[in-house]
């Protein structure tokens, strides 16, 4: 291992760090340090990180891991989106093989574990191996996607789309970024060809699963006490806006009775759908969490009021059953209050949910290392919801101080961390070892 | 009277006009021909009147105003705020007059009839004693106040707070319009000098009594089918700011039983609160006119939710004893929610109660020409709510189309505009009788 350099993000992790967790060849402080030095690439002023997809922060990041691969005596190739792939060869190189990763870029003031722990708990497990002289059957590949998050191009799933074949070129080519420089200009720039970008597809007969580690972005094993939990599906969002329409009277002249308050009919609508998704499910969810109110002035009677819902849960037939329910509550709060409601779908993503056998695959690696097993549903989307349409698909979530995620603030210790590495190696090892 | 001009709000007043109103020297046809030619000054082209506050449209439209004055035999003067008076004198000029008039300055793209219709009321009234030889015994005064409305300093009623005294110049001085020209700069161009202002104040023993005949600029007169109205008392508006406070958390990744969701909260308290104003009094009314969600993104659980109410009553008790229920709620609202609420008030205008026995003479005037006695409060500020602080005073409201005000589509026909005038003429013959 190269000399470590002196970071506060390394100190600060490995301050309060059980020990005893190092054993089977994992080291908590390979660990800390490596998420320490990518924490330094595209470091914020906020002490976040700022590694937009497709950007150069992005591929220094992915030349440092590609360098730590190559040190660990891994072969490693870029396919034709950028994606990295670091390869443990099986002793039947012929099997289809077993993959796990994550990726490195980041929202513009992001955190340091968002992304780069799933990379790095999956390079560990082949640092372990290598330690502990351990030989896999199969072929165990690590792999760092690219441009996860999409917030150069409010996409998204870039590497993880290209490799599975489902990013849709023509779209893409259509995107221009904030400064206005197009797709196909900043793809060039990063050193690929945006025409080829599909060439990653990958022949899915050739992986056997496919296993993502990633801060849970939530505060339910927080709740729990417990480090980690394994992801039952990742809920696609449906978003709605409701425009409720009153008339926008004089809030001194109109007396409460003579009033069609758009804002009173769709507060009782926002209060009510807080109670829905208990209804048809307990993963189910609905927020309300943009609102806009016209004219807006205070002393004008609201004469409109759009609400903004987003609504989740991990089966289709669920979140189908919550619109629904939702849609209902919407035209009676107009029909209460003598006010018009319209109403439109503006995304639809469906639900992916986690093969059984992937999760108890998972929950039996987490009883292995003396762990509770818990289950959870993913709120948010990621690369494991493009891959667990085309393979089995795994995902392990690793507690989240506080639920915050996508700010500088993001954290989660070190043990956290490392226990996360040894669930996914015990995991991989079943995996890999028939 | 000079030749009438062709103007299309003449005609479109004189459509429908009964022409049986037009008697003991009262005449639709000039009130329409003067509405008309006010509504020339400072046309918009929406069809709406823009003059603001001591502007050339103003001073204009007092211009013309004071030539009719003339015409019509009475000794005009201007006041140090650039208030109009026209004497029609009393055989007893000794005794306090009485006072009648509103204003002629308007919002930026305002109506025809806020302001206008209670000057040109108050005139028509002194050219039906003209026409039928009346003869007051006490003297009759029509006032024109300056910048009612307010719209370039935001603030307003200037004529009549100079008038009463009431003016604080330190104030005014500090004011800039909304191109940054200072409030005195802004009164030299108008021919006026701003230090010498509250040379306007009058003395209150001079006054006998001040009626205002204005627009309601709500629906109350409307839905009752009435011409006109008599105010019980202008409700003064209290506004209230209070801001919720929860945890802005991921939407998808956040339980329902987990979320400190502050727009939650605070839509459980604007739909409480709708039912507040019923619990104090009948004239009581609350409104949350604006709301501000933070971070107001369609994905993010709102972590504060700022609501603005504005709650008005012509007595303080009553708005006083409903500011307290509607904090009580707010409070109610955080604690069930789990949320932190703050607040502040940022306005407090006291109401002022017309005297029971002005209300009473208005009353009379109404009955003695044939139409239904009806009491509504104010729910808006008028040059009235600053002299009922100093002399028995009392307001006439005429039915407004649709409650439609500071508006282009502002409308009223000139059928309730005469009755208005008839009953104008009626109360002050009474109070200028002895």
């Amino acid at each position: 291992m190269a000399v470590l350099q002196n970071s506060k993000l390394k100190e600060r992790l490995l301050e309060n760090y059980s020990s005893e967790l190092d054993h089977s060849g994992v080291s908590g402080e390979r660990v800390a340090w490596r998420l320490s030095r990518l924490s330094e690439i595209g470091a914020t002023a906020d002490g976040g990180s700022c590694r937009i997809g497709f950007s150069a922060e992005e591929r220094q990041a992915k030349e440092l891991v590609k360098s730590w691969m190559l040190e660990a005596g891994l072969e490693v190739r870029e396919d034709a989106a950028g994606n990295i792939i670091a390869v443990f060869a099986g002793s039947h190189p012929n099997e289809p093989v077993v993959l796990s990763g994550s990726h490195l870029d980041s929202v513009p003031n992001g955190g340091h574990f968002d992304g780069p722990l799933g990379v790095l708990c999956a390079l560990e497990v082949a640092e372990a191996w290598k330690e502990s002289g351990y030989q896999p059957h199969r072929t165990y590949e690590i792999i760092i996607f690219s441009d996860e998050e999409g917030a150069r191009f409010n996409g998204g799933l870039t590497g993880s789309q290209a490799f599975t074949g489902e990013l849709e070129l023509e779209q893409q080519f259509r995107l221009k970024d904030g400064e206005g420089k197009p797709f196909e200009q900043v793809i060039r720039e990063y050193g690929l060809v945006a025409g080829r970008l599909l060439e990653a597809k990958r022949d899915v007969n050739e992986i056997a699963a496919f296993i993502e580690v990633h801060i849970e972005q939530g505060k339910v094993l927080e709740n729990k006490d417990v480090p980690v939990g394994v992801v039952t599906g990742i809920a696609g969002p449906k978003w709605y806006k409701f425009s409720f329409k009153g008339s926008a009277d004089h809030a001194g002249n109109t007396p409460m009775t003579d009033r069609k308050d758009a804002l009173v009919a769709s507060s009782w609508f926002v209060y009510e759908l807080s109670g829905l998704p208990k209804e048809v499910s307990p993963t189910a969810v609905a927020t309300v969490g943009k609102m806009e109110v016209f004219p807006n002035g205070i002393n004008v009677i609201p004469g409109q009021a759009d609400v903004y819902v987003d609504m989740r849960d991990i089966s289709e037939a669920s979140v189908t059953a919550l619109s629904e329910k939702i849609i209902h509550k919407a035209q009676e709060a107009a029909q209460l209050h003598g006010v018009a409601v319209e109403y439109e779908k503006t995304l639809d993503v469906a639900p992916v949910p986690i093969q059984t056998e992937m999760q108890h695959l998972l929950l039996r690696a987490v009883e292995k290392v003396n762990l509770t097993p818990v289950l959870l549903p993913s709120g948010a989307g990621h690369d494991t919801m493009v891959l667990a349409r085309y393979i089995p698909a795994a995902m392990l979530f690793v507690r989240s101080q506080g639920g915050i995620s996508h700010h500088p603030d993001e954290w989660t210790t070190l043990d956290d961390c490392i226990q996360a590495v040894h669930v996914l190696k015990k995991a991989i090892e079943s995996l890999v070892s028939r």
